[in-house]
């Protein structure tokens, strides 16, 4: 596979473990030394064991990832459109460092992931604020 | 205005420009020392003047931006996803540093801009690759 094939490969993993739950399958497709920014701004969660404990908040609620637009490849990254679909966040389910609000809400986001030679995320970085919630 | 606003004001004028073909007042938007990277994986084009000279190769043709989706505004930062409608491409008009084909055509585009405190650009990233061209 080319770099490319495994980026977007990666993209459309990332769709499907988020979806089906998979905390552990997600931060496996990140490198050993990665981190997560989301949303930008707020502090990087940086290492597999880190990144695997955000994924597992995120997906602890109903949230569903509904793909919005093509994914922009080039070089080394992917940038991609999204609504993060939420049913219903508790207290407890927060992953992100910011206030939101409770209940059901759309959330209108950008994902920008750097890959390494390998494949691997090194970098997701997740642009949305608080006037992309509806 | 918030900064949030005059982030928003910048991405709706940087369209309205980019489609009047007003280079100047492209370069306006963004600080002295800011960079445009265009595509992520070429070499920056770094100053107001080299910012210009890029505006205007990119404008020189018939090509308008089209938004595709919600700006995600955040922190200093904003990310958007357009399409540009390219009718036509003379080889003197290619802006960018990477192989384009003749013709008319449509990129689908995901274009970072970073902000300083003031709404200026300090840093814009378009994220497009050969597999985005139609």
């Amino acid at each position: 596979m080319s770099l490319e094939q495994k980026i977007r490969a990666a993209v459309q993993a990332y769709f499907d473990l988020f979806n089906s739950g998979d905390s552990e399958g997600l931060a496996a497709l990140f490198s050993d030394d990665a981190s997560v920014i989301d949303p930008v701004g707020t502090k990087p969660k940086t290492g597999k064991k880190a990144i695997a404990a955000f994924y597992k908040t995120a997906t602890e609620g109903k949230t569903k990832l509904e793909a919005d637009g093509p994914v922009r490849v080039v070089d080394q990254s992917a940038a991609f459109g999204f609504r993060a679909v939420i049913d219903e966040i508790k207290p407890e389910d927060k992953a992100v460092d910011v206030d939101l609000p409770s209940g059901a809400m759309i959330i209108d986001i950008i994902d920008v992931f750097e890959f390494n030679a390998a494949g691997k995320i090194i970098q997701m970085r997740a642009y949305w604020g608080p006037s992309n919630i509806r």
